[in-house]
């Protein structure tokens, strides 16, 4: 173990990393480099360098960004771009940020001239494979410590001990805090664990924190308008807005109107089953928004062979293949065919729902001279029909026929 | 046109096919069957007899059949086991219920030694090759008489003119009518036409017939349990029902509470955009149910294959292909995969919204010794999890060396 | 019929086409057009221009284009990328090269200020519709004529009849000529027609025209080595080529050793089977060889994707989709597959067959520190497999002991 | 290491698992019950009793089992309905074995009581992953031992030292003996290792041991009738046979004619590329025809549904999901499919070549009356095309005008 010389530990200032940061230091007694991301979970990153000097590390060893805008500009509007949800229902929403965290911290790993990288995902989840992949695809060399797969440390109490004994705040957790793990970004909250493990019982009303319950949203529904350009919302009302800047104020939106929760069974990519529940206000909204838009706008054969790709990009996003070749390679494909997706979609939000009241673009293929009930003055030939349906239907008469002849 | 000698006409008793009646008998001077069938449209289907029997049509030539235990049972179940959802929205309500109506009238048309066969859908929608893709693979020989192709009424006034001209009511259509172009069965209505030929426009109110609207719906959450066997639902809050009596309790919960609702741009398959608007209450209640249950009882990559098939299958049903050998083939593999999806799902409808809370079966794949949080006493070892991400990850390491090498 | 001013006419300068030429003449009113394009078919198209005057098409009138070039570069290339095959057996010779000829007789159509297009496919086939799905696509508005669905001259002596009276030369069928349907390009030639209309026959030795047989070939192998860039060959034994420089010199050396007769039924877009016997030399060849230099230049699942996708590519090249979006949705993602296939391929060319004997590239993926059987002095770790069986397994493992469970 | 009793070791009888079944008596002191089975390797099984005995292996613990027919008719058979080939290429010969060795190694271990399974595949490899899957799936709680993940004999020095110093025979490889790594069955032989680890490499001659060279194979082509019935061979040149004997004599046919050799390299799924060769001298055959056999008796979606799924099929069995749920359901499509596919084919083989030259079937869908080039009698109305192409050409026609508008 005495191999490795600095490590990048991906550090949230919260007490399991810096358990891990001071047993790093313990275990491997190499450098360690915090690295700190505000991906929009709604806390504070700043305190994590305090946490983190306190921990021994110096300060030039001390990382805090704000990728909020590359986490939504080059992550999460790529992915919904393919309206991608994992197994019918989940958005993706831990899925997509692990990628990101992964090629930060290798490239700080390349500045640094650190050999390592460490996360404090456990070894039964899919986050360790998430970050893992990503890691070896950007650093094919680099080493990779995994604690919660090394340590004895498994049980809450056991780590609680080990944080007191190095001086590790612990009063959070003595106080109670959330029952619930969980993971946030700007896309979304996560909870899994406790009651939750039994897939019978429905979630407590307080365990949700993003969202207003559908109960007590606002009575009346209120009206938004998305624009879209080349498959991304460009502004909301009217009003043009950063990608990070739109998925926060859809957060607000769907907040407000209790939308966006969902509690499902999931499949792991390690091989179990797991219950989680999710809030996802603004992904919610995206979603729906972004299907109204193509469906003006993408020629129906490349629509359904969109459909029919989506749930294996979306399972290669979950189980962490955002940097593999064959996700760079359909997202080509799913790119090419948003040139068009431009135009607006006017939504009505109420109580838990996301109604599509009206959509419109200057890309079109709604084509209401042939659509129509009314006479089309001959945009449209009614007797090609029958062709059209005798000759879709010769294979089947065919077989009929070849069938009544063998009786 | 002088070679038709008996035709059966899928008849409804409305202007639109009384017209049609009359047209067919002027036009190919043949014997004229009438077909009408219940299958949940929500109108009395005997008035029909009276009006054939008006036109002429003799009393052995009327079939009027309850046609809605097969249509939920043998049509409706089967597809809902797929979780078939046509451009990630539409429920395929009309999809479903034109292969049950072709093979009754090809089953009457045998018996009655009739040549042909006719219906009232339009030579530019989906249902006159949905009804037709049937004929013809059921009956390969038959003549297909498809009046909105023929004939020159294609105006309203013109229709109305001829009605008038031979005695055939119009009364409801003089005071108005609903200006809608509408269908309906026990799983869903649809609406389309006149304002709705817009997409930017939201529509009307008082278009909606079969569900309250989220506002109005009850302000107080209602919890229904929906018990599965071999993937249909077969019990309703503990009490076992037929399919067709499922599937109304369904409609009538979900109609109470506004569930349900939807207005699409969807791509009809002769080539064009069309927006259309549907009431599906029961079946939106009965997708999200089959999911959660599927959830626990599915293995994983069951589900995947599922999922990635869906849209073609799904694609299938709406273009017409119900009675095609690839269908009944996925269908095969569809049906065989449920053979463990039972247990039950509890939900809760609130104002537009359908919550899974619960789900539960002797068959279930969750292990909760497994994907717990706490310690599982040796049932996972979770140093598994750093082999199996470094195989996967093999491929990558490899291919990121290769590019470093080359520079 | 009067409404058509003027039309382009796909103009081979054979029997089929000059009656058409003259009958589109009487029965249009309209000037005609003549586009001869050579794409490697074999014969001079320069008689076609003698032809077309001695018919009164005006000198301007007349186009004449070596399109080998393009055919290959643009065409063929792209396809092999992709390894399509359709069916299992089929090269798709003919298929790829209608798209070309409807868009350069759009070309001209537009630069002529033509209002029609005119070819001379029958109305069983697959031509037909490629040749029209790509006017449509190209020019939306352009009216099509299509002879043989239109005119009474459906036998080979009503056609005669009509060409002897009209002084089109028609000496070569007197004379015999061949019985077979036959269509060429620089990718292959097809037979079609007469005894192969049973399935049950054996094609007759002097059918062949492109190939010995297997049995006359050489008795000694030759050996040849291509040099792939980005997926496409560049050079043969080290000759750089132009694309079709490449393709016919393969076809000489295919052709030479017996490689790339096929005898086959497929399935017709227009709901038939079909009996084709093709010789595709050349494609037979590059088929093989592309194969081998992706085996060691692609990720193993960007190969395994374009492999799912391959048949449903084919399928849209073979039904004549070429024009559509969801062709150049998918190509953008073979393309982008195919820039590390660099490298080279060495081949066995014996008496009908081809076989890889080596193959080597800058940006091979196999790594032979890894793959071999010796020691790899640590290059992998037997152990990690351990873990990687056992997570893979471990959804089984749930699943057979809650069977189990069950009893 | 204590806590295994009892372990069933797949055993060839040869010198690694010789060496296996010593090292798990000496490491896991254990009972030992050895499995061999003939599944048409070509080696005597016989011997491998003596060899177990001289090894203390009790005369009860020892099995030795014919398993071809089951083989053939439970494995390869039902593979082959699926024309299954692993990326492009590969006839999965090693892969289809595993799962039958798996499921009777599972049978033994029930019957006698023993608690863990070992085989003697590498750490390296495919196999280890095939058996091992088939193991967990068919019994959850087995214990698997992989001596070439545990021990410390990874050289060949190393192994043939601890043979030695145990009096296990070690004359063979002394004296040379193959120099390949290699596994047969009556589907197919494989070769890798030593101068195939360099793919530029062509394989010497002397390798190859199942087939005749097409250089040195008989100078006149021989042609052979294969019958189906239900998607199998079950005749061969009209005479009856069962599954192991049509695939010996397939087999006995190829090698003659120098038929089945393969030189590839595959991607494993434990991460890495592998240069391979193989000869599948029936298995090539039966693909051949299975392929024709086909083309004539199935529904053209049918067959096109097939063509898309196979890749996967033939992954899973690649990658040793036979046992797996996803593999079963895929079967169930499959053979569901095979019902019309009964008839006969016509081959000749010649100097490497699998020629189709017939088929016929009472169930075929081939029309000579509806697919004649001649007068067809009105069985197919031309102008039905025109509406076909038409309406599969409005969404594009559509797309164009709109992108005309916008200029």
């Amino acid at each position: 173990m005495s191999d490795i010389k600095k490590v990048v530990l991906a550090y949230s200032g919260g007490l399991d990393t810096s358990v891990i940061l001071k047993w790093l230091q313990d275990t491997y007694r190499c450098e360690v480099v915090t690295f700190t991301a505000d991906i929009g979970q709604g806390e504070e990153v700043e305190p994590a360098r305090k946490k983190a000097l306190a921990l021994g590390i110096k300060p030039e060893n001390i990382f805090i960004d704000d990728l909020k805008e590359e986490f939504v500009r080059d992550f999460v509007f790529p992915m919904f771009r393919a309206n991608a949800v994992y197994e019918g229902e989940y958005l993706l929403g831990t899925s997509i940020a692990r990628p990101l965290i992964a090629k930060r911290q290798i490239e700080i790993a390349r500045q640094m001239g650190a050999d390592a990288v460490s996360h404090g995902a456990t070894g039964k989840g899919n986050d360790q494979v998430r970050f893992e992949l990503g890691y070896y695809a950007l650093k094919p060399d680099v080493k990779v410590i995994a604690p919660w797969r090394e340590w004895d440390l498994l049980s809450r109490e056991k780590l609680l001990a080990y944080a007191e004994a190095n001086g590790i705040d612990i009063s959070k957790k003595k106080n109670g805090g959330s029952p619930y793990s969980m993971d946030a970004n700007l896309l979304h909250i996560s909870y899994e664990g406790t009651v939750l493990e039994n897939p019978a019982n429905e979630p407590e009303e307080d365990m949700w924190l993003w969202t207003t319950s559908p109960e007590n949203a606002p009575d009346s529904p209120e009206y938004v308008e998305l624009t879209y350009r080349q498959g991304d919302i460009v502004a909301i009302n009217g009003v043009a807005m950063s990608p990070a800047t739109v998925l926060a104020e859809l957060n607000r939106l769907g907040g407000k109107h209790g939308i966006g929760r969902l509690d499902i069974v999931e499949n792991r990519y390690v091989g179990m089953k797991s219950r989680g529940c999710y809030e996802t206000p603004g992904g919610t909204i995206m979603l729906k928004a972004h299907r109204a838009i193509e469906s003006i706008t993408l020629d129906r054969e490349v629509a359904h062979l969109k459909d029919e790709l989506m749930p294996r990009y979306a399972s290669l996003i979950y189980t962490g293949y955002w940097w593999a070749p064959e996700r760079a390679m359909m997202q080509t494909m799913i790119d090419a065919s948003q040139a068009t997706v431009n135009g607006w979609v006017r939504l009505k939000l109420y109580k838990g729902g996301v109604y599509v009241v009206g959509r419109d673009s200057d890309d079109s293929l709604f084509d209401p001279t042939i659509a129509t009930f009314d006479e089309d003055g001959g945009a449209y030939n009614h007797a090609d029909a029958a062709g059209f349906i005798r000759l879709n239907a010769l294979r089947m008469r065919i077989a009929a026929r070849q069938k009544q002849k063998r009786g």
